[in-house]
């Protein structure tokens, strides 16, 4: 607990893994975000979160659809956010996305909320594990949707993206 | 990342402490709370821990109006959820939220979502830093409001409590 | 637009017909509720008018699950909002929602939040028409389902609640 | 109720006024914004009308903190839906929102949510009153920054945009 990493990484770089994808998204905080402060209520982050792990999946084929089709799931089983400095109404900033290169059936994320000046403004980490749709159960062996995009990652068609 | 750990505490008992405030609250799964698969998703706990925390804090004198007639903040600087079992559409559960005791210009939380089986469906923790509401500033010398609550406390004033 | 009605209803009383079904349920707002102003956003009272309408289908067996169960499905396809008076940070009210009485396939609610002093805070309506899962067609005769419900409400068992 | 109009507007164009000013923005749905069935659950909308909003306000000098700078509120009384065809998970659509010409301290807005096809998901309005911040009290003459705003609309400064 409290053991806070301003611009730490969150998850061990692998020596000689693949770069880690990585996927800006930018974004500016709505109305309904912010609380009595003026500020994005510290439960919204999540859904920031997930806007960007949604463009990442979609650009590496790891999207909820590409799962489904494949007959598997990716609950995610640990979430985890530091604040730094509050984001406020109407401010832009960019969800910077990253997904590491792990070679078990698992999707270890991690998140940056960039402010326009480029400081940290709040950054966290999601841990999802696959499992069969029917099953429920953990996969042991790497499924073929995992191994498809390690093919692709390795081959370095995932550049770093901006949307 | 992944220390995941059922059923074990976050924060670090100190002896000879106050027992921690306990506060239970009964709760459904509501239709807008669900996602595709017809479980909460995982980023709707964080309003599960604040129903929770909101009716501890009016228990022992540390709700928001507290704090803000107290010319404070709490801001939450840290968020954690562990995720074990989902928790399904119209379910009821129980939210426990246990405060612990602690010296500093801080309140570290913990939070455990139980199915009605007694079962332990979702865990977490956050910390809150005392802040001066003008200045921002962490409150070096702890503020008189959590001086009256830790005396009550130690008075034994705050029982577990069910609503 | 802008005929707004307040303590009037939505929905015309038939003569004869048996009376609402009234469901009240007692809610707080809660800190994630308000918006900068400290007051619930706008938006959010969809949230509360489907927590009085499940109270209300739990009541009467025309809950999600009952409707699944008869593999039905009851679409919103009509919302309508009047705002009087702002719910504040914290602020009590009760949630009271009335099931009109009538005999084709579709859902007529109308929805009234009271602050503790019995005024009206808003007020709304929604309306659903039950069609069936596989086709999406709204159904033509009346559901079983649906003439269960109404045979216990003419029998007069379905009496104001309060939760 | 239920006079239902798919593609009729909602408030009465007067002739001789300047054209609505519309704005334009595309969007996708998340998962997080999804009931059970895969559809957008539908008191998800107003989330969506507020993006259309906000980027109007921007565009045209009445965003929130235009108003907040002139001592003013916009306070929503009044919010209408009529669903029309389910937006599904991922799918992408437009959200074009219509400011109508008004003379009085009142914004009437329409909001019209757009398939990749053209066709009509989803259609509703707000009507706002400009209040005092202070008073409260619905501002009899219009305030000069409605004033500036309809100089430069009858200026044609505020073409149709897509963001």
């Amino acid at each position: 607990m409290m053991n806070r990493r301003r611009g730490k990484n969150y998850f061990k770089r692998i020596d000689g893994a693949p770069d880690p994808v990585v996927v800006e998204v930018r974004r500016r905080v709505h109305f309904n975000e912010v609380d009595i402060l003026g500020m994005v209520w510290h439960g919204r982050y999540p859904v920031y979160f997930e806007e960007g792990s949604e463009e990442l999946g979609r650009s590496c084929g790891l999207s909820y659809r590409n799962f489904y089709e494949s007959g598997l799931r990716a609950p995610i089983v640990q979430l985890h956010i530091d604040y730094f400095k509050p984001l406020r109404l109407a401010e832009e900033f960019t969800i910077r996305t990253v997904l590491l290169w792990d070679e078990s059936s698992r999707l270890n994320t991690e998140y940056y909320l960039l402010k326009t000046d480029g400081s940290l403004a709040t950054s966290g980490y999601t841990v999802q594990l696959l499992t069969g749709a029917e099953s429920g159960e953990v996969c042991i062996i790497s499924p073929p949707l995992l191994e498809r995009c390690r093919t692709r990652w390795k081959a370095g068609e995932f550049h770093h993206q901006t949307k």
